[in-house]
């Protein structure tokens, strides 16, 4: 079995040792770039064993995002700045689960929260979550932190910073290190001073300073903690996906990616129930034959949100 | 083409004119009952059109279910019974879109709220979302308000409206009239006192009484009302799924239940922005290859949950 | 005893009746209007019984405004407009206690909330709270709802009025009816339409409609109720103001206007307890002796803020 | 002048060097600990120069205490333990300000809180607010946090700690290091192990831990960092009460405690608004007459709780 988190052990067994395949039963992919380059071999039809997407999964999206970034968002910029979030203008990017869950948080705090975003249904829950969605540029000036939470590249440009004021904050929750554009931060005429460990201050000719987080590196793994109950989630779903892997029968998994049954990802969420005493309600036979349902679940369809 | 909401038209011209399904292009349904009726028909393989599931479009579920319901469960119990919601101690039994929305609501307005699921996963989001996940019996004696959002029956029994403190006052948002065992509380030794339109007061041979809504029908239909902003997305929703169909090439849609393709849940979203004056960010051409997207969207894969 | 609400019957008597006074041991009053006229007669040296302003203790100021509008602008607003809060820009006028709740509400149900504000101390407290401090005039054109809880007179102006976008809604949270300047509007160009009980529409010659509400007098009063709950805490309060009173051993109170005794303050809280199966500490001897309080209270001193 | 925080440099002068009162222009004291000193003095005839209070001015208070606290309860917390909020049980002992701002925090970010009050008005806050009011003792095995704010001393006993679960985290975000009883956990039987910097493992007999934070001296002094807004509005309040006292004319401050006087309370609100780029509206004439104040304040009585 391949358990990877990034896809590169997979891509180096692929270029290295490929006959290793014969005795491979399955890969467990864990991160979005990963979960990427799988779908990209199957497309290809190079994919030569099954492949399980525990990245999206529900428990890790809620909660290696949702939940976890709502908080470590506080935790990493407390570390670091030390600053108030009350009444700070804060815009974020992106409003998919990592944004929300900084938006969430920060306006639980008193901070005031823009947010952008190109994907239409993310910006309308945006709006009906009492978020002004803007274009970065009409509030570039005004604001005191900038959050990238995208998954793109290039989200902040060196446009963007050349506009924001004195002592701006500028840091990524997202992927990578691709969303600010800091390469183009490394020129002659700024000058960089490191004023504490992760944090930089780029200093302009005329003596603006700007906050750079981690280099722009993720906040979250940088400057902050991972809980122990979110790798708890997540090593409990990779542990079951490699188990469904190994003991499925021959002919269920194909020489494809799939998400977890829903199934596993429900028995997930039940092991961690008790560490909150919480007490689930079970169905009666009259209802399970009323809704259709097992009781034992699976309890939605696949294509449920949450 | 049938526009339908709950299946009944569709139902009818099965059973009294099934010829005019030649002439009939497509079914767009809109509710779970209908959607559900449909899913029956594919299986059994009578379905005799496609037909499109539109309840499950983003855009309705969370408008129609998450978002309206967090205003309309406030507007529902002020209209009937003028309590106040601070310090009162609330169960919430489902925290589907309805219950959360309920939940978040009531959270907001100072009410302490219990939650009852038979979920894990909706559980352990209740949970993470700051709420006590209980039994209803665990609480059923000391709450004051009871809430039903299950889309289930019977999950308020005569057992439960037993043991109700006195004045405590019963209420279905979810579906149907079935969740509160109404029927079970039309016997002799109670009595049924209408005080307002909408409201019943049940008593006990004791003395104690219960504050009954609506009979146990849909509070948000039956005492609150529906914003033209969620009908009019609604009604979005609906015109665009007949249009999809209508001018389908031959071929695209077979004689199955079909959810609306996401290009149109997005161009829903996007044609109610403006009344936000919310302003979208549009992909540069760099982002849309990097992220492997086209620039109009769809912008999001088929299983992503918002 | 004279009970008043408003000073209107103190009024009288002392137009009307002055030797009344002789036999009158006190008077009870409930509102800012009638407790200004009250030190202004104190002032003036006029006051000829011991007075009690009930309007300025802790639990009728926090219930009566903060708690109890928090809830009433939600009501009144959809019980005139059935509008929908998500994402609906709006600014509140005024951030004393009224103020506050009706921000914090809004803000709960997703609206965007801005603040005008004249004090700087409220204006630092609304920042804090997560609300952008503005001037009326910055976003008078681009908002949906103003909302008016000043206690001043003609803080929204015909030049604001002329100068909102269509369909935005108007109203009035704070006092009495001065706070828009609804004369203004009575001008022969502006047609008025009675479009339901309490709801005008005022129409532009070019069409643009605004919705007025109450005709600019309380939306608290006029388009939602009071609970239960507050009216209880109220007359609790102005029961023990007149027992105090007329109990009082000669010479404790003169021929002024007192606040209420925080002890009784206290108490009119804790008569309010139990009806959330709330259950207070005792301090122990050690630790009563420690803080040099008393056991029964009172517990703070008089200019504490909670 | 004297500039005190705790009392310690007025106690030693009084001791030490009394006749340098003479040429001492008067007191400015910080803490609730140092105000409580020059109390006592004043009741006892002994206090020979003004003094004045600025820890009850209300931005002190609602800064350093309210706001302050708000944040620091979380940047604590995560900064020695690394806990997750979502979903735990959290029991808060005091709702004063310091208590009121660690509720909403936790409550914000998914922690179902419990508190305990002595002062039935605070009670009532905390129900309406939508905290469950409870004795320590009723949920003290439940809990997997408990922090106090009473200003008390002995509010968790050896007794609670003994019945405490495993691993549940016990900090002061308080007074001085009195509320924890910190002196009954130096027992035999108990070992004591310090795990990190201001963390230590208390283990029972039976392997139960408790999380003991700063061994129970103030967690946002020793976890976690003031940050510069709030000693900015500390310093300017401490700064103008010096220069008030010292330009003050004979005659106005006796020999006594006193508050800041309002208006300065209100200047040092109006210096800090431009940091958030706050515009404060301005009274007309007409609106000032109306209110009759003075359109540069103060602007309300001096009972006004905020």
């Amino acid at each position: 079995m391949i358990l990877d988190d990034g896809g590169d052990l997979t891509h180096w067994i692929y270029k290295k040792y490929p006959n290793m395949f014969k005795k491979i039963k399955g890969i467990v992919e864990e991160s979005v770039t990963g979960v990427h380059r799988l779908y990209q071999l199957s497309k290809a039809g190079k994919l030569c064993v099954p492949a399980m997407n525990v990245n999206d999964s529900v428990t890790k999206q809620k909660f290696d995002n949702l939940y976890c970034c709502r908080e470590s968002i506080l935790d990493g910029l407390k570390r670091t700045t030390d600053m108030m979030f009350g009444g700070k203008q804060v815009v974020i990017c992106g409003y998919g689960e990592v944004g929300k869950g900084c938006c969430a948080a920060l306006k639980a705090m008193g901070s005031i929260v823009y947010v952008t975003e190109i994907d239409p249904i993310c910006a309308l829950q945006a709006c009906m979550d009492g978020f002004r969605l803007v274009k970065l540029n009409e509030v570039i000036r005004q604001v005191d932190i900038v959050i990238t939470c995208t998954g793109n590249k290039n989200v902040v440009t060196r446009e963007h910073l050349d506009r924001m004021k004195n002592s701006c904050i500028v840091c990524n929750m997202g992927h990578s290190n691709t969303e600010i554009d800091v390469a183009s931060l490394r020129t002659p005429e700024l000058t960089w001073e490191r004023v504490r460990s992760q944090v930089d201050h780029v200093i302009w000719p005329d003596g603006k300073r700007i906050v750079l987080l981690a280099e722009g590196r993720l906040l979250n793994l940088s400057c902050s903690t991972v809980p122990t109950f979110v790798l708890s989630i997540t090593a409990t779903t990779q542990a079951l996906a490699l188990i469904e892997l190994y003991n499925a029968p021959e002919g269920r998994y194909k020489q494809d990616v799939y998400l977890l049954p829903k199934k596993m990802d429900e028995y997930v969420a039940s092991l961690h129930l008790p560490t909150f005493d919480a007490h689930l309600t079970e169905l009666t036979d009259e209802q399970a034959k009323y809704l259709g349902l097992n009781k034992n679940g699976p309890f939605k369809p696949n294509y449920y949100r949450y």
